[in-house]
């Protein structure tokens, strides 16, 4: 459906990442090669935080295609960010609107998806009723994304990333099969608070859209002596990816099916992801 | 917040009450002279029958200021219809957005609304759980003018208009009260389902925004023997509007407060509006 | 780079031709085969007359995806009309923007263009001074297509069109023949007036994108005796086409490379086109 | 028909100036006191340069009124900058597409225009042809003011600012006199280069929209030792606004008509601006 990439690491130019890479996000909006669609040109966002004060997140969204943007090209090539996160979107029965583009944020709190929720639409109003009612305000629109996030929100996702979206994507399966859903959750999430970042690669079938995160840049400097880009990059610095923006080899690992990460201080943690 | 007007009658073409009428709406888009804020410029959207077919009425929303819209005008200028809504908002609260657009549809039904609900962030679940679940998919948007829509559809609406939106309104001032709100509801509402135009002046607090209908043509025309424009207008025709649309003497009745009307074959009926 | 459609013949509702064909022109908007781009998702227009006063066409035109907006999807449903065209651009050089999308309009005359100028940025001072200065002020854009189109105008289209489209194409060329342009010209035009429609295929390489015209309906109905939607269609219906809307044996006939039609009153009339 | 405001001085977050002013340029675009007219809801742009590298300046535009853009809000609150400009355009003969939003820009320099070139249909030809052609191409919209910027241009704006405006404007005037234009130019501009401020107040008529430049810091703060805001500006800050952003007496010096403005360092020099 969609595509998104998640930087986290020394300040870098956003741009970077979204317009001079081979194959980048960008590019990726018009001719995605691992996706579900190839065009994923309804709309996007991206969101990012300070180098300074982490507390809240700037975003800009747009509903035009992310590849013809003037205004997504000029910041791109003049913010700088220690951790962002950009998403574009094939949208899906959900209407094309400023409200539903991602990332969606709850105070320091961004949060990108790519997949869907199947038999959204029967189940929606039960999965409104579980959302903390303290919570329920934040919801500006009408995607299973966003309210997938507002369910881990009420299932402790400011405590527990991980643990929360185990628990909605369980809450997520529980109705599904009470409305005769048989694979509700197909899902790569990414999810940052300012510091750290996570990411997630399930599916209720276990056939889940691809994710890749990038490998210890030491290594691949060494196999590609020559790639300035690469010189660039500090020794922590990690890029996460629904698909790689360059075909360089033993770059990109790609995140085993069902499983969460961590990112944090240029070290990534993997553990299984388990909803139950 | 906002405007709207509303016309019954031989099919004419849009742009004569949108465009050619001294302070027509367009114009009150930009300096409205009787409403709470004097510009409303955030959104628009127009919503007419057709001359033949009258099952589903089209619907031309969008975001940008109505008085700038290229497209608006186009259409204006080539759209006959023998019943249509048009209504520019001032958004308060609620994104700026097309699914927040009215008029809203439902079938053959078309509602627009004036006005707003006081407290309706802390009302706006409990209202969304009375929805009847075969409905609440219809919800496309966040304002509390398309959710008191769905209320009312929720309550009878398509077989008693106005019995329905009663019962919708004391719903909403029951939960209000609940919530310490004093006043809850304030609007003028504008209800059309192809044939017929039903129209509402009501506020809890029994001070409401305006609301006008063009008198008896004959004798309007009596009155104005030279003006071009009534000549065009057949006996049956009438219009209903926020404000009026011209300073011509005798054209415009004050709907009463807490009165609601039904226009159909050029006749119009008036009857309480009394919520219980 | 672009794709379009026109249309003439009985009044016909326009969604027909845009929605409700296989590969249609919004399908098109996301998967041509045979354009040089696959997605042509930068903006789209539609031009149609009236079924009475076709003195000036309407237009509604858009910078989103012709394949996401609603309100086209509204007007295609409920606008019928005897000659339309439709146009969705993958904009090569030209900023999206209101103004630059098809069809451009001038009195009674719609003007779509599939293709480029080559060499335009270096060109279009010389271009913009011939265009004749009582036209000059209806440039609203910054296309080569909106300013061959005014070439055209200049050097007479509205007596003959073909004639002056021959001119004003044999002017880029020898202006691109100055600048060094080998190719100058690249196109399919679509051009009509409210009775006539006129379609040319041409490139000054004598390899130009595709464009299809109907075959006699009666001949293809006997081939398709079970196709539904032809037997809706009247015997002098045509279209004409970027690339044809389903796969019926028979039913498109491919205009040949260098050539001119006139469709009037159900008849196709075919010249050489020959710029001089 | 339009507000504008320009900061230089120490990076300050851009919303400082935009939002949390009593009568700031977001309050302005909806209630404008002293421009000709109220509301300047057509479109918006901000333009801002770095604080390190300030070579080529960043734009945000957008042809959605400024008071309901969520993205502009989130950039304001997000981006600090030592040199910026913002613009509200109340359109007035040019379409509203982003290609006509201020500020304009070529290579490090940045232009701002409020005002209006009359009977600039008729001349624009004649004025086009006078642009460098080497510059031609930077003319990417159709306003008047684009196409002043590109003649002050032409006649050496990079060299001398206040000089090449007098003579765009001298020229201007004379070829206004050629089409019996009486007064041709109205207005007020901002330009700067990343370093400098210019603002230039001037008509030909002798009777300019309003032009303010704040005081020296030091004596408002003195006269309004409680205003926490003043508290953090430093020294050199200035602002230079359409019309004073708070009523705060002695802190807004009115800019002389037919006057030039310079600011650099924290030094305001003035000079009589005379075209010729």
């Amino acid at each position: 459906m969609c595509r998104w990439n998640a930087y986290v690491g020394e300040p870098l130019v956003i741009g970077e990442l979204l317009y001079r890479t081979r194959h980048g996000l960008i590019d990726q909006s018009l001719h995605a090669r691992m996706g579900a669609e190839t065009t994923n040109g309804d709309d996007f966002g991206v969101g990012w935080y300070g180098a300074g004060d982490r507390a809240v997140p700037a975003r800009y969204r747009s509903v035009n295609p992310a590849w013809n943007d003037v205004n997504l090209r000029e910041l791109a090539d003049h913010i700088e960010s220690p951790l962002f996160m950009a998403h574009i979107r094939a949208a899906v029965g959900s209407p094309v609107q400023q409200m539903n583009c991602h990332p969606f944020r709850h105070g320091r709190w961004l949060f990108v998806h790519n997949g869907l929720i199947r038999g959204f639409q029967a189940m929606r109003r039960d999965l409104l009723l579980e959302v903390d009612p303290s919570l329920f305000l934040g919801i500006a629109g009408s995607t299973d994304s966003e309210l997938l996030f507002h369910l881990a929100l009420t299932f402790g996702l400011e405590e527990d990333p991980l643990g929360a979206m185990e628990r909605a994507v369980a809450y997520v399966e529980a109705r599904g099969g009470e409305h005769g859903v048989e694979h509700p959750v197909q899902m790569t999430v990414g999810i940052a608070d300012g510091e750290r970042l996570w990411a997630i690669r399930y599916s209720s079938e276990r056939s889940s859209r691809t994710l890749f995160v990038s490998a210890d840049l030491d290594a691949v400097r060494r196999l590609h002596p020559d790639n300035e880009r690469l010189q660039q990059l500090s020794e922590g610095d990690r890029v996460v990816v629904s698909e790689p923006l360059a075909d360089l080899s033993g770059a990109w690992l790609e995140v085993p099916e069902s499983t969460g990460l961590v990112v944090a201080n240029g070290v990534v943690e993997q553990r299984p992801f388990e909803p139950r």
